[in-house]
């Protein structure tokens, strides 16, 4: 991987370097990566582009050219160069594992760090979170849209320059997805890839049936063919047919036919029949026309004969909501072995951050083993589950519900401890699988695609306590 | 840069593989790299890219590491793996230079190589240009909705990956912003990069006031403070006016502030007030809240006093439309010598494609140096700019038009020769002075942010033809 340390923003270089020129260069500080609720897309969201952020750490340094460059600029002193050219990350990270569900306002990830090391980080570690997470949430969504089809990612064409293509591919298969048209994508995670052949096939071939020909006798044993270039009823499912027979006398079974326009409803249910009548009962139909979550769930509510859903632009760029809009806030600072809990203040309610440094607990009842609901709480609380527990609506306090059959599941896990990994990276078939659990421990009230039942997120009444003594401090400071 | 010859589609690599075992390898393509209109965000666009597609194109070559990859999958001979252990690119290329204003269906690139070298192309191309055309177009949007204020891209932590970071800040540059907040691209191009401090410096300090004199006194000829972490104008503005008066004290002279919440209008107004009354009418302000084309606009309509937009999220990820949708298609093809257009048919006759190898033409009146129109031809036809020229709208042939005082001018120039790089790169500060004089050369109807006038892109009269005649053969074929 490349060495991404100077992606970050100029603020973050001043900061350090006025931290630096102030004595705060040993102030610790922890810092909560998280997400606000925009609209019902971002209602829960699987996290993800964990391993991405690790590498990101492990190869932070500032090499000759960078200093080079810094030095150009005119802003900063030569020690602070000098502290630059040795400079590691040397702090904890706490994240929720990749693949985990998530909700507005949890810790994600969670750095402790000296100030200037935190502060250095939060560029690329919230760029690589946003894209992943952003695109692993919009993969299951479009997978539950499909209701167990699989589901192919092809958009790497339009995809946001190739790191969003690549990564996006990643988070894809995280998110549900089955397999991607991108090969580097296969070849650096070890993933299935797909793909047959374009339009520009057909059309290089005297014709269709010309061009089909050639491609079964290419690939006997993995044929699908792209069936609309001219006219999909009346010449590409009929000349695909008289390939798949020839195909089948030589002992060959075909994969299927591809739609790529028209309307899918229609064709896919007419393709279904011929094919069927033609004794190709098992060929498969995909599907490829700038689908979403929304135009699969109602092609399959109109019956649409399809089995497999390849999905491009809309996937890949998240197109109804590009950005997850994911923050990086400071929650407290230890100066001279004494912990500040720092809090945001701002006129809207919704971005009054959590003060401290937080625990995130997942609770789950007894009898169906299903998400119940989450709190955050203070990272030295103490929990015993064998006591009943009460947990309330931290906006609308007199809403409480007291559990007394359930487990409970810390969600933050380390990831570095002082500046050293010590977390094994999962390989991403593993967290395709831990994200279908993840995703099937919830009510499906909770996943619905619109207007989703808002699954309860909780504060503990110690941390409930301690925000709110900070904003009455805040306010009486004010006066 | 990094190798991205694996970063293509899987079924890029099983056509080329159908071609070389169908004798086609010698065949020689011509694909059109376009883009087709979506909205009004995209009735021009400027196009970018370039630099990157030219790096991508000189680094093709596939090692041993994407050999044994490719030969896991089972799918290829050991012939072609050989053939792809040497594979270079051996084509042409043209394309208009970076930053200029190019319509929907015109050619922004132009492959004419063996099929296999043009189809391996395709997605990277597709990729790099699509999103940095992208971005540059969205900039364009916002710093024309800035009426000539200053505009600095602020989106690394919610663009769509690295890449999307680094390659989205380059194309902003392009489209008009002063300068990126991203340190790696102001190191990779040479461009200006900004920045001050965040909320967590203020809330890193006993108070606001302290946390401003550590800046000044870090940064006492670049103080740009923000404000509004506690109360813009209760505490951010009167602290900066006092901490700007100790500044002014010392022989400095303090840059400004910075606005990031409430409401922009009503604050900036005050907050000049306060400047202005405080002697510091040359202090600038600065915002930086969720801002866009739209929001600009109507905050300048309401006599907002902001000197200087920074914009994030939604420029970086052109959040209301995040994909152009550039295409690449085929448009001739040369089979023993013999030159044959090719044509993609659909039902839908916005997606019918223009055959034949192309040249695209701009138009401008004498007098007024403008564009009148573009003008699609066939690569081989000549023009005489001192005759009369009639040019007609394609879809409606009997709008005519014939212009007398006329300059004409190719926008596709030669960038690759045989495979190789003929086209000096220009640097990206002259591409972003370029793209402001193609700006300047359209009447601002073109440029509306909304419901702009129709810019006339017309196809010659032999392109029309051959067209509707290979249409016509289509229809009698199929009857």
């Amino acid at each position: 991987m490349r060495n991404l340390t100077m992606m970050t923003d100029l603020y973050q270089l001043t900061m350090m370097y006025g931290y630096w020129k102030h004595g705060m260069k040993n102030n610790r500080a922890v810092f909560d990566l998280f997400y606000r609720k925009q609209d019902d897309t971002t209602a829960h969201a699987i996290a993800a582009g964990l391993e991405q952020a690790v590498e990101y750490i492990n190869n932070l340094r500032f090499d000759e050219n960078d200093l080079a460059y810094l030095r150009s600029l005119n802003l900063f002193d030569e020690d602070f160069l000098k502290m630059l050219s040795t400079f590691r990350f040397t702090g904890d990270i706490d994240a929720v594992p990749e693949g985990t569900v998530v909700f507005p306002s949890e810790p994600i990830l969670r750095v402790t760090a000296p100030i200037m090391e935190a502060q250095l980080v939060e560029t690329a570690l919230l760029n690589i979170i946003n894209h992943q997470t952003l695109i692993a949430t919009k993969a299951a969504r479009v997978c539950a849209a499909a209701q167990g089809d699989s589901v192919l990612e092809f958009g790497l064409r339009r995809a946001q320059g190739p790191d969003a293509g690549i990564y996006g591919a990643r988070a894809a298969i995280i998110g549900g997805c089955d397999a991607t048209s991108n090969v580097l994508t296969g070849q650096l995670f070890g993933i299935p890839i797909k793909g047959t052949h374009a339009h520009s096939w057909v059309m290089s071939f005297p014709s269709e049936l010309d061009a089909f020909r050639a491609y079964a006798e290419t690939f006997p044993d993995s044929c699908m063919l792209l069936v609309d270039t001219y006219d999909t009823l009346k010449s590409g499912v009929p000349n695909a047919i008289k390939v798949f027979d020839e195909l089948r006398a030589n002992g060959h079974e075909p994969i299927g036919i591809r739609l790529d326009s028209g309307d899918m409803a229609y064709l896919s249910r007419c393709a279904r029949k011929m094919l069927d009548d033609a004794g190709y009962t098992k060929a498969k139909i995909f599907a490829s026309s700038d689908l979403d979550e929304e135009i699969i769930w109602d092609l399959k509510a109109q019956g649409a004969a399809i089995d497999v859903w390849g999905v491009g632009t809309k996937l890949i760029t998240s197109k109804n909501n590009p950005a997850l809009g994911g923050v990086y806030k400071l929650c407290a600072e230890e100066i001279d072995g004494v912990i500040h809990p720092r809090i945001k203040i701002s006129e809207n309610p919704a971005k009054v951050t959590n003060p401290g440094k937080k625990a995130l607990y997942r609770l789950y009842d007894a009898e169906h083993h299903k998400a119940v609901a989450d709190l955050i709480a203070l990272d030295d609380e103490v929990y015993d589950p064998t006591q009943p527990l009460t947990i309330f609506d931290p906006e609308n306090t007199w809403k409480s519900m007291t559990l007394t059959e359930y487990t409970m599941r810390p969600l933050l896990v380390p990831i570095f401890r002082d500046g050293k990994q010590v977390y094994d990276l999962p390989a991403l078939k593993d967290i395709q699988t831990y994200a279908a659990e993840e995703i099937n421990s919830f009510w499906s009230e909770y996943k619905r695609l619109n207007r989703p039942h808002r699954y309860k997120v909780d504060l503990s009444k110690p941390l409930y306590d301690l925000k709110h003594s900070l904003l009455a401090a805040y306010s009486t400071h004010k006066e």
